[in-house]
């Protein structure tokens, strides 16, 4: 069964013309599955639509950014009021105001909140505070992890140089010993170390942080005055408002914001402690669009909707169904999957399966039907997910394991 | 007179406490004379209303993205076309296509487009281009221009460090010798060279390049292969459609555009010639947003507005009749002003003003009259300005220079 794709390879001849390799990033349709379409017409809570008009129950949510579902009505109502009055002006809205209090009054650690518009604006720009607070350069980062598409942090070297990461310093997420040692390294210089919320890289089990590496985290900041920072721009919003590390009692100093804070608006942000307030207000940090009143009334609207504490409970409740009937899925097809990590951020991946060829046939024969999942990255539920579409992600994933079990396994 | 400001005091209030320093960037009013607002509450045309209700013609257009005015139909209405259907999605819109074609159509140089959300990942990926294309690192850059908020071209020091700008050679804009002498050092090393629209630094006179400058930087790039990068981030498409260069004959090898693009909606690009269309492939650059199809959509609008050839004949006739019009009053009020670099991006310093106090005062009574000018940033005009706009601008700048010419010269 192949879906109707004529518009959107039409498109994709025209954009090879004028983008180069046709479209860049995360968003590539070649880092994708071969039926995958590239273009999108649109998308109403959590269904889209490609330009071929063909339906999806989504589970990639932009990659993150929409938690209340497409046209959530609260918060397109708050950007329609915001937007008859101003957006882009010669400063901030009250909105700004409003939105910094929610976040301080939302997340524990928080006594202050500086806006962006990337997730990578908001992770450079708490690496810069913490060098810029505490004087001191280097920076611990998990090897392989994704903080951004910044020099110091991309993950491809191309246009790069070794100076980019001249203090950077790389551990083992969830591996105290070697945290510890990357620590000693960086001898008296320690300005931060960064943690993701919990290790999501791409292509791997996820794994939730232990409380022993977390507590070592903070203790080794407590001890030397570095800052910790953690990495919430993926998960944010999705485990837990008051951010990710509050289920293990370990409070960052800084914390990276993005993707949901604004149910798909252009905004970022980072929350900090009071120890880096003055850190944060001695960088030079801007944008033309940072301060534009329409996203960041949308971010108000989206936590007051997320704070009346029924969404992630409902992702939780759908996730936790998802991946119980996708387990048995799976055995009812004698295939053997792993599904890590916070059950509202699905991550599945087939053993034995190196070149991830069964996760393809399965995301084709599952988009065939019905679903639109991704292969080797992180998934995401939405609050505007229903049973009824998890129904639909079932019966095409079940499409998809028959698909992936006609697949030869590697060869030995 | 004072204008109220009691609603403004209060949100600054608010501010400090859950904002460092009560706000961030070139926003900042801290950095703007003691009259002005912090806050805005509504924009419409080229008038905005500051949180206490007063209202001003903006001479700022929000730093350079209002080019059509605020709320200009055209723009808003395919937004709400595209709102209605999908903004943030899994990938790009059809908007994408056709807003690389019309770029690609409008600027001679460019043989495709790729898009972000602020100018500083504009230069930043243009910069990272022409180290990937060229495999070399050294990027020559004018001594004191603005390239954006990035590590590399950081205007402040706090919170970086040196091996941020180790590739980064000085030269001074319109200097051909100085250009030479930086290419020279660079000795086999040379990426490109990162030229502004004109030179626009804060706080001193504008320049418009030299042809002898933009011939040798070409001329330098030809015979090296390193990029020749224009930072059209500020002035683009208030000078010339086509890229700020034109009227010189010199055509860059790549581009970086942001502000006015898509008057107001969050976006840049970086355009380039086929020569650097494999480098961009290359390199990996991405961000939550980049794709949204309203910036896109609003950018095509706002394209297909200025390519009637309307918008910048209109202001540069008014910014013409500005000029001349606060030479006169300056004169009449026995003040030495210096007007400097492009009519529709006005420069008004004063002469014997080392520490910007009279400008200040100028500014500040001009703003008690509705005119919102700078001290020591260039201005902006947009389409939607009129001539009753400058009537009003130059009544309050009429009382702003009567003001001014109150204080006393600087002590010898």
């Amino acid at each position: 069964m192949n879906l109707p794709n004529s518009a959107d390879a039409a498109l994709r001849r025209r954009a090879l013309r004028v983008v180069p390799g046709g479209m860049w990033g995360h968003q590539h349709a070649a880092r994708l599955p071969s039926a995958y379409p590239q273009f999108f017409a649109r998308a109403q809570g959590a269904r889209i639509w490609d330009v071929d008009g063909n339906a999806y129950i989504d589970l990639m949510c932009s990659w993150g950014p929409i938690i209340l579902g497409h046209h959530a009505p609260e918060v397109e109502e708050a950007v329609r009021l915001q937007s008859e009055r101003g957006d882009c002006m010669n400063g901030p809205s009250e909105a700004m105001v409003e939105l910094a209090e929610l976040l301080v009054d939302t997340i524990p650690h928080a006594d202050w909140a500086q806006f962006q518009k990337n997730g990578t604006d908001a992770t450079t720009a708490a690496v810069t505070i913490a060098r810029a607070a505490t004087g001191r350069r280097k920076i611990l980062v998990a090897n392989g992890a994704y903080h951004g598409a910044a020099p110091w942090c991309l993950p491809s070297l191309a246009g790069g140089m070794a100076e980019d990461r001249a203090h950077i310093v790389q551990y083992e997420y969830n591996d105290v010993a070697s945290l510890h040692a990357a620590a000693d390294w960086a001898d008296g210089d320690l300005a931060g170390i960064v943690a993701s919320a919990f290790r999501h890289d791409l292509a791997r089990d996820q794994e939730m942080p232990t409380a022993e590496f977390a507590r070592a985290a903070r203790a080794l900041c407590d001890a030397t005055g570095a800052a910790l920072i953690l990495d919430d721009v993926r998960a944010g919003f999705r485990l837990h408002l008051g951010g990710s590390w509050e289920p293990y009692g370990v409070r960052p100093d800084l914390s990276a914001w993005s993707k949901a804070i604004a149910n798909g608006y252009p905004l970022a942000a980072v929350t900090g402690c009071d120890r880096f307030r003055d850190g944060a207000a001695s960088v030079f940090s801007t944008g033309s669009f940072w301060t534009a009143a329409v996203p960041m009334a949308a971010a108000v609207a989206t936590l007051h909707v997320l704070r009346r504490g029924e969404a992630i409970p409902l992702m939780e409740r759908l996730g936790t169904r998802l991946r119980q009937e996708l387990a048995n899925l799976a055995e009812q097809n004698g295939l053997r999957i792993r599904q890590t990590g916070p059950v509202q951020m699905p991550m599945l991946l087939f053993e034995d399966d190196p070149q991830f060829q069964r996760a393809e046939v399965f995301c084709n024969a599952a988009l065939a039907h019905g679903a639109y999942l991704h292969p080797r990255h992180n998934m995401f539920l939405s609050a505007a997910h229903t049973d009824d579409d998890i129904d639909i992600v079932l019966d095409a994933a079940g499409h998809g394991f028959a698909a992936a079990a006609r697949v030869a396994p590697p060869a030995e």
